[in-house]
């Protein structure tokens, strides 16, 4: 028996899918958008379809866009001699948003994981390979995330990339800046220990 | 300058405007919906416009309903002779989860405002009115919020409904249940003090 009329209770359970949108946030959410104009209820449901319809990957680094090729690789000032490698096209604006990197990136979708089933073929691995064949690419920055599927991903690809002639390299492990040692876990004190740097 | 590409943007801007969701969170929630199967998505689409074009007001209470009178008002296991006034459909909900009252409900649609622009005449009072005229109705327990404006409508029920010789009752003020003196704020606990009953 719910409590709410059922187009409430069915438009709740689309919010409930939402990250972090518990029962009662989404009923506050059903709840306001009965409380929008018409036209603004329609531009939500039309933005829901438009997104979903237009957002396609770039067809060359798996990155998302809304275009065939990425606002990225489009770039004729970026660096063609290095590749980024991240899991998502989240990471990728992560990664844009500190303005430093300055080379091309590739997108994974996802790591490789025998539990979820995701086997390498489910990636875009075999098109990194075919990206670094012609010998533009001198180094591959292996920047998936510090997880032990992450890591195993980093792991296979490097190994691939290496018989190749190809520098590939990690993103450092260590402290987070601003972070307290006191708080740090073991595994990421450990690795902070491993790199450090002489001053 | 976006980070995100349009129809991701776009589709974070439409989350924003409910409660609650920040700018970090709408983004996770487009990209949530990215990641939902094509079907998914247009089910969440179609939930939203469906529970706006459904969704209407009971022309008896004023409850929201998708029908044309709501399920308390169909309900012949209702004590028609007590009305309960409250602000907002979700108020009926709140005092429906308690399983105590038995009665009727009739919802305002909001609060008389001078401040935001709100009337009697913009809430449903005339049908409150034209509902009591029959003799039925011996009581009307009015429940709107305990603010300026709540106490404000309240009082103007009130003072249409004495002379029709209708018993006119208000929802009892005091600490809340689990509640800490220590924290109660002095209007609250002066509200309980007046409102003390003998034991």
């Amino acid at each position: 028996m719910s409590e709410y009329i059922e187009p409430i209770e069915r438009l709740a359970e689309q919010f409930r899918r939402l990250p972090g949108v518990g029962k009662k946030s989404a009923v506050r959410m059903a709840f306001a958008v009965l409380d929008l104009p018409e036209e603004d209820a329609k531009s939500f449901s039309d933005a829901i379809l438009e997104a979903k319809r237009s957002v396609r990957l770039c067809s060359v680094c798996g990155n998302m866009t809304d275009g065939d090729v990425c606002a990225v690789c489009r770039d004729e000032d970026r660096d063609r001699s290095v590749i980024c490698v991240v899991e998502d096209s989240r990471d990728v604006i992560a990664l844009e948003r500190v303005r430093e990197y300055n080379g091309l990136y590739h997108v994974l979708g996802g790591v490789i994981s025998p539990l979820a089933g995701v086997a390498p073929s489910d990636l875009t691995i075999d098109m990194l390979l075919r990206r670094v064949s012609d010998g533009t690419v001198k180094e591959v920055i292996i920047a998936t995330n510090p997880t032990v599927e992450g890591e195993t991903t980093a792991m296979y690809i490097s190994k691939l990339l290496s018989p190749l002639g190809i520098k590939t390299s990690r993103l450092a492990y260590g402290i987070p800046v601003g972070g307290d040692l006191e708080y740090a876990d073991e595994v990421t004190l450990n690795r902070a220990i491993e790199g450090r740097r002489e001053m």
